[in-house]
């Protein structure tokens, strides 16, 4: 992810990627999850090339990814978002499966369903446009969620921020669909 | 469960069950790991019918078993183990893949391969004859180890006790096959 670019052209700021590490630090230790030293040395920042990281970013250390199952961590510093995406079949296989489960603070998870009328959490300003599901449900620690296969979803974290544990089928996040046709995560993936 | 027989007829002591699962609870705040209520009333507590539960048992949450992947914690009181087993291919699919993954406390796993000289668990007093692999992994808290299929193993608690995630692949714990042949995981389930 080194190479990604600011708009402008600018390499975005190294510095701005490591404050968000540390504070990704601070709440694993809040949540009372050890790592190890490499998993913290490793923690993955995922801008999705918006170059907006801390209204639309992830934090993620994945613990395992077999082929068959897999476990990340995933950590959202306060009103940090998730943008919407999907996991679709692929080799004639189901979608990716996901469950998430709170750790510590409060989620905000929105799917396809029927809309809530009065969602708690926005899309990041101006990017209202690629925010379509707003079937909502809010986790809070211990509590967790299911999703389907192939389902639009997208999360954002409460005022104090969020870790929540992924448990899931196999994970390939290059094959994820994003509303927002500006992300290309195999770009951020590869570089 | 709760049918299970004393060796002398007697039904397993239910307070025995209640103290181990007042323990257990115990480990998980002290592991930081949230859970609902439901969940905590709900914890599985097996004795994998040997009735010495307080050496030979487990107790375990299972958050999730999709038919495609699962994830579970595991609680072990001091010392406490969880005996020899494997878990066989199936219907043409490979066995159950599994992470384990430390949370507290200390994990003494043996497996199948070179056998470690000095190992520092023991298996239960009395039942050495039904614990044949002695390949050593010791797992302190944020370290983890991913078992191949179908390879016995078996793992034991250091003196703190251990709180364990397990990340797998569908879990269905009636096909387990024990190396100890008093042992008959279905008909615990079924109980």
């Amino acid at each position: 992810m080194e190479g990604l670019k600011k708009k402008g052209g600018e390499k975005m700021s190294e510095k701005e990627r490591e404050i968000i590490r540390r504070e990704t630090l601070d709440f694993f230790e809040k949540a009372g999850i050890v790592l190890t030293e490499k998993e913290k040395e490793n923690i993955e920042v995922a801008s999705f090339g918006l170059d907006d990281l801390r209204r639309t970013g992830l934090q993620i250390v994945t613990y395992v990814n077999t082929g068959r199952y897999c476990a990340k961590e995933l950590v959202l510093v306060p009103g940090q978002t998730c943008p919407e995406h999907r996991h679709p079949d692929r080799n004639g296989k189901k979608g990716k499966q996901e469950t998430f489960r709170c750790r510590y603070g409060q989620v905000y998870l929105y799917m396809e369903g029927e809309p809530n009328e009065n969602p708690v959490a926005s899309p990041p300003e101006g990017d209202e446009k690629y925010y379509t599901v707003f079937n909502e449900i809010i986790l809070q620690p211990g509590e967790q969620f299911t999703l389907p296969p192939n389902t639009r979803h997208w999360f954002q974290a409460g005022q104090q921020g969020a870790v929540v544990s992924e448990f899931s089928s196999a994970s390939d996040d290059a094959s994820d669909i994003f509303t927002d046709s500006r992300i290309n995560r195999l770009a951020e993936l590869e570089d």
